[in-house]
């Protein structure tokens, strides 16, 4: 295939992550010098820096601020929520004929996959010759084809860390501590509260995925039971849980109105709702059957943090650099003229992983789920295999280390 | 002064911090291998470990077990709010007597200082030799006669690299941010969100404190200029702000009953109620003006996170430490039978501080709040005298970048 020489742009769409920047720099590292790039420019808040014609020059920025901006979590480009619809369509492709943008790279989850590959079409319908590729993210790790995505091990990571933590300062009292994880429909988030388990009774005791139906009655029994046992128990409870016929678990218990977004789904994240609503479900149990008869239960909802917090996962920023490097790769090679770049595994022990390129539609507007085998058959905790599947994920965490209790005094 | 032979307690009361663990391990280091300490045992649960006899042999620890726990939030010997009663402290007396208990050393907060007077003032009253030793801590603050306290520089390290990440991602959309950080009536904790800003328009645009009263119509008159300024507000708001008459805000804008803890207090943690009342004021008010039509509000509580995640600021760990390693020297030097060790500031650049043994009767049940040269005249942010003091306790932080958004393409 010939060299197709034009003006390149990047660009981030949907929920930021720790580590988007870490990928659409990757790309930008292996454009910066290839001669058929006439222009490498970053689009503003994602495909609205296109219908606006807002493009901020990369080639024209410090090598040391773009290194620190590897680091740094959201998105430097700006986001958007916009699903684009026909006549966006048409616009955009008159932009990038205005502009003879050739190059396009667009690092997002399952919605912007879709748009690119909704974008690609029509470019193709018209015979507008193009390079676009998909640069996978997402912290919710449910898009196809994909082992995990870039964002989801560093959010992972802080929700591993942060249940470690509070599993230590709910030990250190007895009573129930629930945490509410992001997750409108895959449980991966969620699940990771259980990969910074380090002692026998470590939390959290229980885990919910959206991917099981959520039955309350069931999980105040379950809360129950691990209270007998423990005299604590610590749950971690995804966001997006339902019950069995699909009504939102904080629709159910809520009484208040709840807001939707652009995409017409109910608005879970920045509400403490739900965590307020189970813990009193719990309290109502557990003192109405007279175990305890005043419960020190709380509830947190982990919120914006769990993709914002500056604590990298070493693995998760360098993949992100490799899923942007391979997408601009496979632009420049021209082997392909589009598709998405995967992550997946080649082995666990040692952990090892490659970068492929897959077709767009195979990735567009799909949702992968948490697989059966991670989640126990109660359906209230994952299982081995989906700890020793995340493990490797979180790079190094602090030892931490608790007291062998049995060194009683006796006098 | 002759030398003491006895047992030796240590103990930690309160709201567990990041930290604690450091500092009854700094004086179980000094007390290991003193010829006088025939036994050194920690009491479990705090004072509950004396009234139940209940106590764990340090010495039978390994070391790297010990070692590791430095590092490891939340408190290994568990913790108890109870506040003891006269029938309490005669009983714990009676247990000192059993065991000869000669040295108790108890770390915690302003509550945990009282109790300890009150049980030092019995022993005093029937001749009961005692080296009775309080070492601070709360993630709060807000003892007396301290520079700040152990736990506080971990919290806030935290909550500023939390508003640091938050505050990016808030920028990639827009809209508005509130994130509702623990303090009942001291505002340290929040005011540390603004310890991470970087950049010149960096949120936390607006921090509110216990210490001034809280309008909620001067609030969202705050919040639309910061708005119209930037198209974005990010937010920081202690859960412990109340108005004018002494309300808590929280009390006042929620419809729900309130639970009260064992002090009588009304539990501000552990709920998201405070930062759902305050988003929706927020967006009634400027959906309402017309400035915006839907407004993009997002509010999270930071929780139990803000103490127990497992990410030590290196200056507070090793300070933890030094006031555990100061109060065992103090009780085996024996200048003074009791007292409180307190972190107190020699100088802020270079950053140096002292460990002073002070009166137990200068902490004990007093509330110390954030100086009046740390809060701006408006009461709704906090001042660069602040910054400067902050600063230095959190270690270092990751550096961040943005783009140079001037450098636009033009065609």
């Amino acid at each position: 295939m010939s060299k197709l020489t034009g003006n390149a742009i990047v660009f981030t769409q949907g929920g930021p992550t720790a580590v988007i920047n870490a990928s659409w720099i990757g790309a930008v590292e292996v454009l910066m010098d290839a001669p058929e790039i006439t222009g490498l420019w970053g689009s503003i808040h994602g495909i609205d820096g296109v219908l606006n014609e807002e493009f901020v020059d990369l080639r024209a920025q410090k090598k040391e601020v773009l290194e620190a901006i590897t680091h740094t979590p959201a998105t430097a480009l700006g986001s958007t929520r916009h699903k684009p619809n026909d006549e966006d369509n048409k616009k955009m492709l008159e932009v990038f004929k205005k502009y003879n943008i050739r190059y396009v790279f667009g690092a997002g989850g399952n919605d912007t996959s879709e748009s690119l590959d909704i974008i690609n079409d029509a470019a193709k319908a018209i015979g507008y010759e193009l390079r676009l590729f998909h640069i996978s993210k997402t912290v919710d790790c449910d898009l196809m084809e994909n082992d995990h995505t870039p964002g989801y091990a560093s959010a992972a990571r802080y929700i591993a860390n942060a249940f470690r933590g509070v599993d230590l300062d709910n030990k250190a009292f007895g009573g129930v501590y629930l945490g509410v994880c992001m997750g409108r429909h895959a449980g991966f988030l969620t699940a990771a509260s259980a990969l910074g388990k380090r002692f026998a009774d470590s939390g959290p005791h229980l885990v919910y995925v959206p991917e099981k139906p959520f039955d309350v009655k069931q999980f105040v029994l379950d809360v129950e039971k691990v209270y007998r046992k423990y005299n604590r128990c610590v749950i971690a409870v995804s966001e997006g849980i339902e019950d069995a016929s699909h009504t939102p678990i904080l629709q159910l218990l809520s009484k208040d109105k709840l807001e939707k977004d652009s995409h017409g789904n109910v608005q879970l994240s920045g509400t403490g709702a739900l965590a307020d609503a189970l813990v009193a479900e719990i309290k109502k149990h557990l003192e109405g059957i007279g175990l305890v008869k005043k419960l020190r239960a709380r509830g947190d909802t982990f919120g914006y943090l769990q993709r914002s917090f500056p604590d990298l996962s070493p693995v998760d920023r360098e993949e992100a650099l490799n899923v942007g490097r391979t997408a601009a790769k496979e632009a420049l090679a021209g082997n392909f003229v589009d598709g998405s770049i995967a992550i997946q595994r080649v082995s666990t022990s040692p952990y090892q992983v490659k970068f492929v390129r897959v077709p767009l539609k195979a990735v567009a507007g799909k949702t992968r789920h948490l697989p059966a085998e991670h989640i126990n058959a109660e359906g209230n905790n994952v299982t081995d295999a989906f700890i020793a599947w995340g493990k490797p994920l979180l790079g190094e965490v602090t030892e931490i280390g608790e007291l062998d209790m049995s060194k009683r005094v006796k006098v």
